[in-house]
């Protein structure tokens, strides 16, 4: 839309015009090029600076290839980014370490599955030095997408195809670890039917954790295990469902502290006293959920916004080297393995 | 980072090989010019198709000036971003109107005012058809980033600077109408100690809420008036501060539903009830916030998903006449004037 005759930006041509050069002559100076004549490009200079001129990036970019950006996709919709404090916190640490590198974070929000497309056609414009990219389903078009623009792209948690190719750069925290810390501990308390509340378990994340369950109580009753979806309303549900099916049960593992803060509320509307009746541990330690919850919650802390720092700085690195991120971290020495697994560690609160 | 040797992408020029045909005819078809042979373009059609080709838009947009992007500025850190729900519905309501116009909503996150000449290097980038820009602050440079960089822009609230230049295009509420309604109401409940918990004053929409209050009470009490930050922990504050200086108060407007909460949690602390002893108003009618508090909020409701809905409107039909949003908007019969400045509504729940 901005129409040559209403772009107040100055031109090319009315810089060469001022400084009595030639287009090209411009053109090699804006664009840092060796070659000309000191007192032609100090002409230059003084022209750009009075004109108050910007040198069209796009043109400039097709040259240097490089924009100083850095998309953010994450795979749910616009609404999901801004209810679940989790992506608030990934992208916490994300902003910060691109700002420090002067790189501008560029988030690519959608409605949905059906903008993927347009996402896709966004990265392969030319507008950004890299993606990271998050929160990745099973059967999601979006990862293809992605990969097919050729763009440098870090995954936010272990994709589900990284089995087979092992170049694929990630960061993710032990999920299976973290969960069977939490499980071990409920055992330890003398918990002898625990139940678990899962994530989508069309996520690695959610998959793994309860791979955690299942290796501390091999053999565990499956009418224990409830499938949710890491919202607290999705935990109010499994939770009314499981003390239907259960109630017996006296401890709960959920899989991330949403789904936790719903089933304490569920637990204290059936008059069930946490921890004395029914023990709960949560998973990811956030901070405005855990420690908000009645009572606080024993969770399995993740660093979240550290992992959204590694995810750039990963990122970065590669392109810094101009090379793709995943190759080359490997043979940097001192740097991150790609993919980065960092430690998660219990948290003990008051709920077990 | 993308270097030759390792991009996946098919270029041009193996489109071209594989057609038969020169470089420049796969470049007209591929923009969609006309004058090429039917059955050469079919040719670079089957061509394109076979090899995958994504045209490079940086190239193409070079020609074409459009990039079915618009950037989303919002002039506070990501932090806060994240914390207040105000943000999130706004893009709501930009996100659905971007993607029912297939065009990609590009949030550019910062960490505070350092970055902002990054942001205008992007926005100068060629990588946006246009810009939304809101939460502005008085002696904020980015307005004035943004406005340099010639992008067509419309701003989310009454700019500061709208009073002496007609042709900004804004979308806003009517914020000194609510907060008229807001103190009549709590005038026509009988209170006479009415106070006010401002906004930051270096916001247009926190003044003309201010404004409105003085015009129902002028040559109120100015100690019963506490300036206030939006933020729920500043309302706990300002609250205290008021009780402090004026135990008598029998009623508080607050400039939002967060500061309003956090106001009501000290009212509860310090024994008094809400609305028998102190009757509480609120602004925004945010639900996550207005029907949670203890008791729930009467508030002024202002349509936050609908003016970003509205925002990205006015900027859409602008570029799609080929003309800045702020000219056009007005020349077209039926169309929505710039600025445009929508109603409130009081609603009332149990504060008052």
């Amino acid at each position: 839309m901005s129409q040559p005759t209403t772009d107040p930006r100055p031109t090319l041509e009315a810089v060469a015009a001022r400084a009595g050069v030639s287009r090209a002559t411009v053109s090699r100076v804006v664009n840092g090029s060796t070659g000309v004549r000191k007192s032609l490009a100090e002409r230059v200079r003084r022209a750009v600076e009075e004109l108050g001129y910007v040198p069209n990036q796009a043109a400039r970019s097709l040259v240097t290839r490089r924009h100083d950006a850095i998309a953010v996709v994450v795979a749910e919709p616009e609404t999901r980014i801004f209810a679940d404090p989790f992506f608030g916190l990934q992208l916490r640490g994300i902003s910060k370490e691109l700002a420090a590198h002067d790189s501008q974070l560029v988030l690519l929000l959608t409605e949905g599955p059906d903008d993927y497309a347009r996402v896709g056609r966004y990265l392969a414009g030319g507008h950004v030095d890299g993606a990271l990219a998050f929160s990745l389903h099973l059967d999601d078009a979006l990862p293809g997408i992605v990969r097919a623009t050729g763009v440098p792209t870090v995954f936010g948690g272990r994709p589900y195809w990284s089995d087979t190719r092992r170049d694929v750069p990630y960061v993710d925290c032990d999920n299976r670890g973290g969960a069977r810390d939490a499980v071990r501990h409920l055992v330890a308390l003398g918990r002898t039917r625990i139940a678990h509340i899962t994530g989508p378990l069309d996520q690695t994340s959610a998959v793994d954790r309860l791979d955690g369950y299942r290796e501390v109580l091999a053999g565990a009753d499956p009418r224990l295990i409830e499938e949710c979806d890491f919202t607290s309303a999705g935990g109010e549900r499994a939770m009314r469902d499981l003390l239907d099916r259960c109630p017996d049960l006296d401890g709960v593992f959920a899989a991330n502290d949403l789904s936790a803060a719903g089933a304490l509320r569920v637990l204290r509307e059936r008059g069930l006293r946490v921890p004395e009746d029914v023990a709960v541990v949560g998973f990811d330690d956030m901070l405005h959920v855990a420690e908000q919850t009645d009572p606080p919650l024993t969770t399995v802390r993740q660093d979240i916004e550290g992992m959204g720092r590694l995810m750039a700085r990963l990122l970065l690195h590669g392109r810094d080297r101009g090379q793709p991120p995943g190759t080359v971290v490997r043979e940097a020495p001192g740097a991150e393995p790609a993919p980065v697994v960092t430690q998660t560690t219990l948290v003990r609160r008051a709920s077990a």
